[in-house]
């Protein structure tokens, strides 16, 4: 009772019952809710961390943070929302002590569903205190941290992505006037995509190439202001503006940015490991890749904050959904079934819900696949959204906006095949590395020398055990690393030029890789992440159901060579079946504790009450005059 | 040069030259892109009755039909803009003497990408044609075929969807005052999606359970006024408006409706199939089944319409994109290579490209299997979304709202699963009744009796012979419905009740069997589809492709009984690959083909001219006052 009372604190309709079909799902937990998230937080220090930031800026509806209604909202009113957040939430800040780089700020991203302005000025601010001097630190990163100037950082161009020396930008050192001219000299120079550009910044740390004495050095950032501090206009050869609507982010100002033969002082060019002497000679001190520092760093956070929170979120409001709503005859004469109570509806929901647990160990124990990750979590949450059926489809499910906001990290910096084709060549690396006796990264260990190769399963209890199912995902891994590594092999043999060699090798092998890795981390996570037996048999179950249907799903891949029979994949299939109903018992129990508020999951079909159809109808009309007295018109047994 | 110019005049940039990039992918074509477009139309003429309807909506750049701006207009705006467009179009095709159900349509649909309104309306319209007694058409047809009135079709509620048993609204008979009494008694039984009621209509006919001496027949329609003919205010007793924003189709009013104690005369009862006798006896005359009509006639044309359509627009978005932007070097030293010659980004696209060609054939002779294709094609428009980077994330690409609109095909009239598990029941009725000896379907004679267990392929050019993948497809096919099948009989003996039985058994027969359909109706037309040995050649390799990348897709479903070996698997694979380089020749011209206008496609990256960068500048700040004078700022080599 108190754990209701809670959630409901941080809810929308804290006046409401909780509808009986969703109250029966809590009525005899095979765990304790409460306990599973505590696990998922690591300690119950960070639960009450976790919940106080949320309660904060929750419970005092605060009109300010309040996203009621968001979907009515117009792009510039979401922008100017965002900024008004992101001030207040300075404020709140201060007076609560609050670091910016503090414990809590990455639970405040997640009460307010990353809906704050300024992320890219952040970056701004990181570009400055990683690749300027002391000067230039002291200089500006006081401005930008009281918000005296606006940031961005801009890299990518209209026609060039994250293949650095592809840029077009140039930044000419005139050793006259010891001025750099910045030129974005084609159309496809032009710099596209920094949030914070389009409308809000004054400057930005440019990447451009460096052009001294006729002759070129590679991407150098360098600060350049873009709008007027007096009138906000753009300052002269800028031209600068929005690049217009996109799949979500209403409420970030991406821009585009054109500079003609625009001057800035020498002292501009961020010079901590680099520099251009008054008589034009380049010095270099340091790291030649240090530029790229800044988007793998967005990358890293972003995978915890927003993926998988994503898919989480669309797991909690699809399970809770399908606990209530009703279609078709189960059985002949009895009342519409629970979609839940399908087979079909639990395929497509149980390991997505299993997929989060997986995820959420991998990250916690420090293994990092982003390029992956987003992929799995943002098709995950449109088959979350698709399984709602038509009430999937409207906004106020909440689902849409996660999926056209999440699938936005699939392209983020670089199309996911970039990073894939990245660790494909890691992998492989390592196998001729291992194959030469050297010794591997631990991630690769399992690189230097095949397992068995045959499952030693005989029944379907077998596959029950995480020893069977981790060895068929490392075989898997290995065959898959070591016959890309031969094909490779052949084909420079063969006077296929190596480059060519690494366009046509498979990105299979990453998946298989990673598939691996989040099995074994997973299963080895199952011995200590909780002493109650009763959680640690709802995560194992989960566990085995992430590697089973896995095992199912890609059944080619272990069967190619004979390490599966069919037999065994029968097996394999009858004992995941099997798990799903096991799974059925504790599926809204295992999505609660992923404890979101409601304000968090902003659904009218996935709120914590199961009150489904009442919220789409308060939703529905509050755009128009014609809103229903609910009340009037019916006597509702749970109103 | 009079190909380009016609494709010109439908687009909106004829003022420009083509990219050279994308030139140079048309210079030596291995067909006659003109012949193929023929080949996919079904005749010369059907191609230039296309055309010229295009050309009318499009070249007389009638500023209500434009879709320019789409992208910064507020869901009221492009409401009313369907409507203008609507009773345009009406006028138009008075002074053309087109008929609402003459050749022309479908290619108006096609040129006006569907942004119209009133279309359920249409579905009230044939309601009453098809359920309505003489009398009944006489009065309503005529009001409604004029305008007059406004109607849509009110079948799904809150609560309930495809499953017309479970539906809770009802219509009771008074005999006093010869009048039905609608009421939706609980707030689940609420009216729920209907396109046209949210704003627009006046009428309804609305489903509703016949109630008529407290004893109930079913689901009956009732043409129900729901506003004003005056004001157009609500009448009495009735709540109506609209349910809110959705993932698309911001122009369409789908509404909900409350009905609370509405008395209609009893002649409002669309009488052909059933009728109540003035003493309140109900009389019956033909088949329960003919109210599901109108939902299954939506679908069939939807998947010619529309869902098809959408992935062509896609494929031909991203593969001329990706003939235009270059991204890292391919081999070192070279200049960025085109992305479309990167292996990883033809196995995105390329598989796409014939699955549309795949589909186009089958369509064509009469497969229909709009579950299975709304889910091929709407993953598929995503999977052409992302494999365009971030500029497929800008709504500018046109990818965007190509894939949040077909997507939602998935779920119309029922989500896809219901459908599903429909076929299955049926493939798997077939296979009994053949081992009963009954005579078979067409469509699944096949189910007769097994083919061979083993392939026959022992070198890869052998994988390129159609009956080779064909019977591969046969026998996945008939061994996964037989399994499911005797799977089934089994759990009935075990005591497990049928009901249960079908909740159990997979899905993925459906899949397998439509896949084979699909397979084998495409290598059957490559006898006769062309005369001329480069189109077949072709349309051949594209056959190849589709069929050996569903072999290497689902390898696990022709490898676990052994009907492949493993080696067989890596020559299918093979024989896949070697195909890769063929189709990149053609890619361009494969999709030039589809013969989409730019106002058609509506997209700043796959516009014909492939001056994707200049189109996107010139699109982004059109809705703000910072518009770039492009050709002030710079000489653009082909501005």
């Amino acid at each position: 009772a108190a754990l209701r009372c809670d959630r409901l604190l941080l809810g929308v309709n804290a006046n409401r019952d909780v509808n009986p079909e969703l109250a029966r799902e809590r009525e005899s937990p095979s765990f304790n809710v409460e306990t599973l998230v505590t696990v998922l937080d690591g300690s119950l220090e960070e639960t009450h961390l976790r919940r106080s930031v949320g309660e904060l800026l929750h419970v005092i509806r605060d009109p300010v943070f309040s996203r009621e209604n968001v979907h009515f909202k117009t792009g510039q009113e979401r922008y100017e929302g965002a900024i008004e957040r992101s001030f207040h939430l300075r404020n709140i800040m201060t007076q609560k002590g609050w670091a910016t780089e503090g414990p809590e700020m990455s639970y405040v991203y997640r009460a307010l569903s990353g809906e704050l302005a300024f992320n890219v000025h952040g970056v701004f601010l990181k570009s400055v205190m990683a690749l300027g001097t002391d000067e230039q630190i002291a200089k500006w990163a006081s401005l930008a941290s009281n918000y005296n100037i606006i940031g961005t950082y801009a890299q990518t161009e209209l026609g060039h992505g994250t293949y650095l020396r592809g840029l077009e930008t140039t930044a000419t050192f005139d050793i006259k006037t010891q001025e750099f001219v910045i030129n974005t000299p084609q159309i496809t120079a032009t710099k596209w995509w920094p949030g914070d550009l389009g409308k809000s910044c004054t400057h930005a740390v440019v990447l451009a190439q460096l052009i001294t004495k006729d002759k070129s050095h590679g991407m150098h950032p360098f600060i350049v202001q873009i709008r007027s501090m007096k009138d906000h206009s753009p300052l002269p050869g800028i031209t600068v503006g929005d690049i217009g609507p996109k799949m979500s982010f209403e409420h970030i100002d991406n821009g585009f940015l054109m500079l003609r033969s625009v001057r800035i002082p020498k002292e501009n060019m961020l010079s901590r490991y680099s520099e251009v002497l008054p008589d034009g000679a380049y010095v270099k001190r340091g790291s030649d890749k240090i530029n790229y520092f800044t988007m793998i760093a967005v990358r890293v956070s972003m995978l915890g904050n927003e993926v998988l929170a994503s898919l989480k979120k669309a797991c909690t409001i699809s399970v809770r959904y399908s606990a209530v709503r009703r279609q078709s005859e189960l059985k002949p004469g009895d009342q519409e079934a629970k979609i839940i109570d399908y087979q079909t509806q639990q395929q497509k929901l149980f390991p997505l819900v299993a997929t989060c647990y997986a995820i959420h160990f991998t990250v916690k124990y420090g293994f990092v696949w982003f390029s992956y990750a987003s992929e799995i979590c943002s098709n995950g949450v449109e088959v979350c959204r698709k399984a709602c059926g038509g009430h999937g489809y409207s906004l106020f499910s909440g689902l849409p906006s996660l999926y056209t906001k999440v699938v936005a990290a699939c392209t983020y910096e670089g199309e996911n095949t970039v990073l894939h084709l990245q660790t494909a060549r890691f992998l492989v690396k390592s196998f001729l590395l291992a194959q030469s006796g050297k010794a591997l990264p631990a991630s690769t260990t399992y690189l230097s020398s095949p397992v068995s190769n045959r499952c030693r399963a005989n029944n379907q209890s077998d596959f029950l055990n995480p020893d069977v199912y981790v060895e068929a995902y490392q075989q898997r891994a290995y065959r898959l690393v070591a016959s890309a590594a031969n094909k490779m092999h052949g084909l420079v043999q063969s006077g296929s030029e190596q480059y060519l060699a690494w366009n046509n090798t498979s990105v299979e092998l990453v998946k298989a890789h990673t598939h691996y890795m989040t099995v074994k981390i997973f299963a080895d996570a199952l011995q200590y992440v909780s002493s109650e037996p009763e959680i640690q048999t709802a995560i194992k179950r989960v566990c085995d159901l992430y590697a089973l249907h896995g095992v199912f799903t890609n059944a080619g891949d272990f069967l190619q060579d004979g390490y599966l029979s069919g037999k065994q994949l029968d097996l394999a299939t009858a004992a995941y079946l099997h798990l799903l109903p096991l799974i059925r018992k504790d599926a809204v129990l295992l999505v609660d504790a992923f404890d979101f508020a409601d304000a968090e999951l902003l659904s009218a079909i996935g709120s914590y009450d199961g009150n489904v159809y009442h919220n789409l109808l308060e939703y529905a009309p509050s755009g128009c005059a014609c809103r229903p007295r609910l009340d009037a018109l019916y006597v509702c047994p749970f109103i």
